[in-house]
C-alpha cells in the first residue's frame, strides 16, 4: 500500500567535529520518503523554491517517489538550514535557518493522493497537520511527528490532533514537555491517554520506546561505530516504520514491533553518511542483513 | 560457586526531586552483595567505622553474606556520602563526602576467601585492586569497576590491571575517557584491546553494551515507571551479572548475555526504592518474572 508523506524538502549545510558539507539535500519528507521507498510507493507533498537543484528532483524520480505533490514555487527559495553538531554527535546548534517558501506552505493534496491509505505528517504546526488530514478521504493509518515549539505554542491544536492519529512520534525531551512528566515510561503512557493509539518516543542513539495497547516495547539503537552525520535519523526512522507497516499485512502487535526494528536499522544506516549519501547505497538485502544482526545483538 | 566482593560499605544521605533520606545503608560492596546473593554466596571485603549500625550487620548476616572480611575499625567513622539528584534522575551532585575509614583501606583477604573462584573489584584505585587480586590464589573470573578519577590520575596502574581482568565495567563517559574516543562502540572495542576479555559499558537508564569475542551485544534499560533513587543501580547491575555467572555453568556466550539481562532487571528493581528498601523485598521469582517480561519487551 502507498504512503502520502507531508513535510519539508530542504537544503542543509552541516558541520560535524570531523567534516562538513555545504548545501546538501535534506528535510523531513526527503529522509522519510527515501527510507519508506525501500518498502513501498511514496507520494511526496512538500514545497521548494526555483533554486532547488534539478538533480535532486531526478534522484527522487529514480527512486520511484511520486512528485505530483511537490510544489516548485516560482521566484521562491528553498527552505535552508545550517547546523553544527557537538562532539557527542547528539546535540546540535542551529546556526542559520531561512524558512523561505516554507513560511506560507499550505499543502493542497492532488486528487489521487487523497485516496491513499497511509499518511505521514512530518513535523509542522498541528494546524497545518490537521488541514492535511482533513483532505484525506479515509486514511487507514496516520503517523505524525511533532516538536517542542508546537507543544509550547500550539498545545490546544496539538491536543485536537492527537485523537485523530494512529501514531505519534516524538523525542524524549518533547515527550517530557508534552506529558509534564520526567519519567519517560510514565510520559509515554500518559501521552497515549491523550488520543493516539500508539506513541513512539525517540531517544537518538539510545533507541526508542513504543507504547501501545500491547504494553511497552523498548529497543536500543543499532550500535554503529561509524556516525558521520545524525541529520535525518529521526525521519528515516519514521520512514522505515511506516514503509514497513504499509508493506506488511500480518496481525498488529508483531507488525508494529518489526516496523520499529526496521526503522532503527534504517536510521543507523542514514547516520553513516552525510545527507542521503549512505542511504542511497543501501539495498533491501543490506537492511535485512543488518536487521538479522541487530536481532542477534539484543537476544539473550 | 562463591564470590569475593571488595568495595565500599557506606552511609548515604540522598535527596531526589520528590523525597530524601538521611543516613541510610549504601556503598558499592553493599549493593553488589545484595544483588549477587539472589544467586550465590558472597564473601564481603570492606571497612566500616565503630559508628556502623549493628542492624545493618544483622541484615547482611540474614542475607547469608559472609562478613569475615568486614573490618570494623575501632575509633573510626564509616565512609559517608551525601548527594542530590537532578530532575532527570540521571545526573547528581555530591554535596558532601567523608572518606573516614576508607582513606587508608588496605584489604587483607581472610585465608578461605583467597581460594574462591569469583572476584568483584568494586571501584577503587587500580593499585588497591591489584593488591587484592594478588592475594587470590587462582580466580576463575575477575570483574572490576573503575571511574574517571583513576583513568585521569592512575592510568598506568589501570593499564597494568586491565590484562589481568576477565571483565571491565565502566560507564559511558568513563569509556570515552579511557579510550579517548567519542563513539561508544569504538570505545568499547578499543578498551577490549587493552586487555580485558570483555567490556561492559553502562549507560544508566539507557542500558548497556557488552563487547566480547562474540561481538557486540546491546540491551536497553528495563523501563521502570517508578524511579525513586538511582543510587546503587550500577553496583547491583554488577552483582546481578557476577552472581548469575557464578550460578550458571553453561557455555560462555549465552551465559554472559543472560547475566547482563539479569543485572539489568535487578538494577531496575534497586532504583524503585531508597537504599536497599526495594531490593530487600524482591524475590528470585519476581526477578524471573521481570526477566521474562523484559525479554518480551525487546523481542520483535
Amino acid at each position: 500500500m502507498a504512503i502520502v508523506a507531508v513535510g519539508t524538502v530542504a537544503i542543509d549545510s552541516i558541520e560535524t567535529p570531523s567534516a562538513s558539507v555545504h548545501q546538501v539535500l535534506g528535510g523531513s519528507a526527503t529522509y522519510f520518503s527515501y527510507a519508506a521507498s525501500f518498502f513501498t510507493r511514496v507520494h511526496l507533498v512538500a514545497v521548494v523554491g526555483e533554486d532547488f537543484p534539478a538533480e535532486h528532483i531526478e534522484e527522487f524520480r529514480q527512486r520511484g517517489i511520486d512528485l505530483t505533490g511537490l510544489e516548485i514555487r516560482r521566484g521562491g527559495k528553498t527552505f535552508y538550514w545550517r547546523g553544527r553538531y557537538h562532539a557527542d554527535m547528539n546535540n546540535r546548534d542551529t546556526l542559520e535557518v531561512h524558512l523561505n517558501v516554507l513560511a506560507d506552505f499550505n499543502p493542497v493534496l492532488p486528487a489521487d493522493y487523497r485516496r491513499q491509505p497511509y499518511l505521514f505528517l512530518g513535523n509542522s504546526s498541528p494546524q497545518l497537520q490537521l488541514r492535511v488530514l482533513e483532505q484525506m478521504e479515509r486514511p487507514q493509518l496516520v503517523l505524525a511527528d511533532t516538536m517542542n515549539l508546537w507543544i509550547e505554542t500550539q498545545r490546544d491544536a496539538l491536543l485536537e490532533l492527537l485523537p485523530r492519529l494512529d501514531g505519534l512520534l516524538l523525542n524524549d525531551s518533547e515527550a517530557r514537555l508534552l506529558a509534564e512528566e520526567e519519567n519517560l515510561v510514565r510520559a509515554g503512557l500518559k501521552i497515549r491517554t491523550l488520543g493516539p493509539k500508539f506513541v513512539i518516543i525517540k531517544k537518538g542513539e539510545h533507541g526508542s520506546f513504543l507504547f501501545s495497547r500491547d504494553g511497552v516495547f523498548v529497543l536500543p539503537g543499532y550500535p554503529t561505530p561509524n556516525v558521520v552525520d545524525p541529520t535525518g535519523a529521526g525521519d528515516s526512522f519514521a520512514g522505515g516504520i511506516l514503509g514497513y507497516l504499509a508493506s506488511d499485512t500480518s496481525p498488529p502487535p508483531g507488525r508494529l514491533r518489526r516496523a520499529i526494528a526496521y526503522g532503527t536499522v534504517i536510521a543507523s544506516i542514514t547516520v553513516e553518511g552525510f545527507s542521503l549519501d549512505r542511504l542511497k547505497k543501501a539495498t533491501r538485502e543490506e537492511i535485512e542483513r543488518r536487521l538479522d544482526e541487530y536481532r542477534r545483538m539484543i537476544t539473550f
